[in-house]
């Protein structure tokens, strides 16, 4: 068997959720004639998407969200099972733009988008495809924020499910998703211990509280930084330390940014990091680590081990940056659990019903699914772990209800 | 020094932002004048709070919030001390609800509500105060979901201030507070190894959570019962079981309840638990352990310990009750720890002052203090313990408002 | 029921060893005509040892370990079941002396020792009854210490079971039990929070990897103290931070004596403490914290709350000490929990059973008891828990000893 | 620069101990005509312990412990560099085996050993080499297993150290280094959620309690089987379920092993697993899952990823085994973390040394390092990680040694 179609095989016995839909809706085909524009990072799990996609009868076009993140085995394997497929991993970044155009040439109905790159450009150089376009789910907090500022500005033409805000998606995949797969990633491409050390996490969001969680889980001692005093609060309560990056990046062994921000470090912050120190980005784009800043103060820069360069920078010291400062779970690892994106591809595949089915009367605003999707998914997912839970009685109900 | 002073001395070293609040303000007296209403579990740390709000100027009325946990030598410190209380320790049900009228004979301005039942007394029987009354602040989950009724059921008349839906509130008071509190109680008044053991947790809500992280932190094995199927799961990525209560009860070694709402168990489940199993109840009234039904299984009924009933059943177990089903950490312990309470205790300062400044202009509903009001209690919090955050760049402010 | 008496019954349900020790041999009666002199914390616990020797035959003569750990509603009960009691709670060092003695006068054949006080009475001022004692059986790590100095002197006369060196109890006792009563005690004394505050845990022994984990636990950043190299690197792996003492007081909400030492703080350590601080030993005796050094540094000293001692330094700050630098957790607390006693008086009534038995072939040295009986204990545990394990099979035994 | 290397280059980074050993001895070159013999796991730890034994003056002569665990880019890189090396990663027991004899033919004056293999073929197939041998270092758990039995039948015929029994090995290597690399195999390999899963854990030593620790610290509910009952009541204690195998595997979503067993799953307990169950041994020989019996029961057996082998039994479950049952760590991931190993070989180059300066008065029996060796290579660790410690005065010394 190829690779490609291995890696497929594998995730499908552990994405409960998925196979349940396609079981749910396998005659019924409600995507039939649909056409659904994807852009993702192109691996087993997302793959496993668009074929459930495609089970419930649409058309799916896939591309990367992310030059580097696509697997060419993987996309190999579903052009093989019928899927449209621009993808490829390259350095370039004019193939993957033109990757993205193709998608839109498809003319989607809707769109699944990853970080809203796609929806975007349906929004500024590609507003032709917009007259067709119903609808976008977008799976990234990134993502969302764009969208929001879309809205905001005025200029957002279709409504857009943020799947992000949607408690099943930001409470796991966020949270444990990515908390598990960057501390993966950074093993499996260190070697290094992480008992012991002591590791700063940049903002303590979801994601930078999954990090945290686990880091401390591995034996590590954690420094949270933070904007947010509500959050700094909460870290502190959570056991950790909180300081300024300034006085953190002097401790550090290593160093994960987690806020959906640029400049997490500045340059000083980089000058006072120890000797052999790791940085590695699990936020979203390669911006929250200031590459640019990290190559203009280095004196050599150095291949150290697959997927970590060193840099020696000019006051002696050298440190190490993660898959060039890009998502570091994608880029360097297999991404999140494959349990964890059932749960997300799930809520993905509820938004594309939901927007097929309530498009036509909603505004061009970002909506968040309503709670009884997250609820289905939640029954869904405790079913297939064999778990029963209580319900209300009619008298706690009732008693909930009352004011007396 | 007589012991109720003794214990507000105490409570006063470990309460900054209620320090902080008073030297803020001191010469402004902003509260001159004006008349507040305080129905709290009258202790060292609330009396401080009423002592705080006689600095800002207040004429303070304070009655206890449940007949059992008036402390009388703390009453007696604060009437000392100048502020008019109405409250005793007592199993007459009679005197404490004529304590309550009291406090509303003052015709109060404003009122500090825990559970909610000077509010709905105002709005049923005592309707005369609402002419002068100007807004309320509710502590508690249990209160706020009463008082959100009473909108809902459109006999509200006043603006409340749901002080429990403020992060700076459910985040640390229902969560850290609770979880250290129930377990103090319950370790001080049994004595019993808490490592090794099963514990059922009855509710995955911001209390719950807080009660489970802490058994667990403790050694236990934590069991969730839960009716929120999103709640379920993440108790289960938490790392715990979650099961039916009907199955729960057979492993338990301890039962902690901390739902909000009423007959948490049934008389099978009680039949069920094993002999020797203990029960507390942490949520808010003494309806989650349903008391009646264990009276009417028991063929036996004895003191066990200061706090601690014994129940021998029909079949033959015995089974523990603490603090006759009452809040345990208040019934049978002091309550959150200190520096929790001041938290709580700023917003509900900050509570008074914004319902002061605002109420003209407020319909009666629920309000949700402004987030700015969070984050001046979390700053203050960071500088009470010197620690410094980080604050975003411009560049970065520019970044997070970008779409493209 | 009284007091006394009410606290025995509540232990007696939790003690499944000391119950099924006495089922096993309630006809044999193989303590008969034996005295046994104990020297102990005189709680519920302690004396449910006590009249579980008396049921196996042995005629039990009691005092107290130390003056301020006597309960005298225990001993009432003790003494109305029979027991000779010599012991009162007192400040006077002479009463206690004088009880010391009065076990001593009862000539016992064996000695159940808390510390070592009344074997080394029985090595120097008391050497009188030397002749008729047959063994003892030393509970505490500090009291192994001392024991094990005497037998390198050369001066032991008996034959001594280091009961503290048996797994089922320093790997319990020590660690699960001072863990979990330390934090009871501190929390239920001062009302203060444990998350989000600095622990420093000076010594990390059985008893201080106990403490460090419960603080971590219950929320606290900790920081060890140790004087030994391999223990130092451990507490780091086990994610807490090490440093000098001289350096963590400037840090240390709570500091935590443990080492089994004297003198853990110097003057200047004492000096450099924050205002606010709060000091606890969860060692031996009260010199681990040095009183004097504290009353010398103070220009005032006052009751705070009760078994909280404040010290006003001339620095300015105020530290706070809980009871008097005396075990914290038993002094100002119920002790260890009651199952945790339970494996350890499990083992000191299999040590005088073993003394018993085998004294005469033993030689005036320290013995640990035969991993049997550690093996017998775990088994009873297990058993009274309902768990069930594996056991090797024959091919695993044979591949267990081959070399091949 | 080649990919072997590369690999050394970045171990060096992180092995703080063997630099400061190699700078201490740089002048002495006390191994100076002395032939090491290394029977290892080689990768670019293991050949950086080999260049630093070569820089202290050895002849270093290194083969593979393992037939599968040899990387030939560092066999490669370590030629490169002068070391005499006789590896090659094979599936051909007689090329491994031949190997092995090639290390002999050089007649070392020491061996570093792994599991034992070249012990054991020196005191049977290959007693010539005994006449030069001087003594033994072994590393792990099973090999002094081994090495204990061959002393306990009277034939082992030099002085062994056991290197597996100073606590800077046993305490961090087994427990820290197995805990986080078996993870990090078992993720990395598998792509599978953590978090929420049932982890069956066989064997609670050292590597079984690691093991324990960051499953739990990873999300992961545990369940330990064991024959031991100390250690069954000791994971109880620790907060984890303890059951026999059998009910274990009913539950178990992983199973790992560490026993130093064989056979730790039955038959009949292979066809009790879940369909999708994942098996990995974390022990030491591929003994402890019976893959055998697994092909028996299996009616298709098929490549699932790399490194996992699907068994379609013939119950129609599918159950997958990682690393064909060979230690996960190291067949499917990068052995432990770099800075762990770097305790454990300061510790075997200590051990050479002390076995080159004490062997001639040393019986041929197995020795542990004496507590000077370990508290030396604790201090080197505090000293690179820049932690200072306290020193007892000489007040507190003499109070240790006191017995009054």
């Amino acid at each position: 068997m190829k690779t490609g179609e291995m890696k497929i095989n594998w995730v499908s016995r552990y994405m409960p959720l998925l196979n349940e839909i396609s079981r749910e809706f396998s005659g019924k085909r409600p995507l039939e004639g649909v056409t659904v524009g994807m852009s993702i990072h192109l691996e087993a799990k997302t793959a496993y998407l668009a074929l459930t996609l495609a089970k419930l009868g649409a058309k799916v076009v896939v591309t990367g969200s992310n030059p580097l993140s696509t697997q060419d085995d993987v996309a190999e394997a579903l052009r093989k099972k019928g899927i449209t497929v621009y993808a490829k991993r390259t350095h370039d970044e004019d193939v993957y733009r033109q990757n993205l155009m193709k998608v839109l040439d498809e003319r989607p109905d809707f769109i699944i988008d990853d970080g809203g790159d796609l929806t975007v450009i349906a929004h500024t150089e590609r507003t032709d495809v917009l007259e067709n376009l119903k609808g976008v789910s977008e799976e990234t907090t990134t993502g969302v924020k764009r969208l929001k500022a879309l809205e905001k500005s005025g200029k957002l033409k279709v409504p857009v499910v943020a799947v992000n805000d949607s408690k099943m998606k930001f409470l796991f995949d966020n949270r444990y998703g990515t908390g598990q797969s960057t501390w993966d990633a950074i093993m499996r491409n260190t070697n290094l211990l992480i008992a012991g050390k002591r590791v700063v996490v940049a903002g303590y969001g979801w994601c930078g509280r999954g990090i945290a969680l686990r880091a401390s889980g591995l034996g590590a001692k954690v420094i949270v930084t933070e904007v947010d005093p509500v959050r700094a609060v909460e870290a502190i309560m959570d056991g950790f330390e909180v300081m300024p990056m300034k006085e953190a990046v002097k401790l550090a062994d290593f160093v994960v940014t987690a806020t959906g921000n640029t400049d997490v470090l500045t340059e000083e912050d980089i000058l006072s990091l120890k000797d052999g120190a790791v940085l590695a980005n699990a936020g979203h784009f390669n911006v929250e680590i200031p590459v640019e800043t990290l190559e203009r103060l280095a004196v050599e820069k150095f291949e150290a081990r697959p997927n970590v360069t060193g840099y020696v920078l000019k006051n002696g010291k050298t440190v190490f940056l993660l898959a060039e400062g890009r998502l570091v779970n994608l880029a360097a690892g297999d991404g999140h659990p494959i349990e964890i994106m059932d749960l997300s591809f799930a809520l993905q595949t509820f938004a594309i019903l939901y927007l097929l089915e309530n498009h036509a009367s909603m505004e061009p605003r970002v909506y968040t699914l309503p709670p009884e999707v997250d609820e289905k998914v939640a029954m869904m997912k405790l079913k297939s772990m064999n778990v029963r839970i209580d319900s209300l009685t009619e008298k706690q109900r009732r008693y909930l209800e009352s004011w007396q």
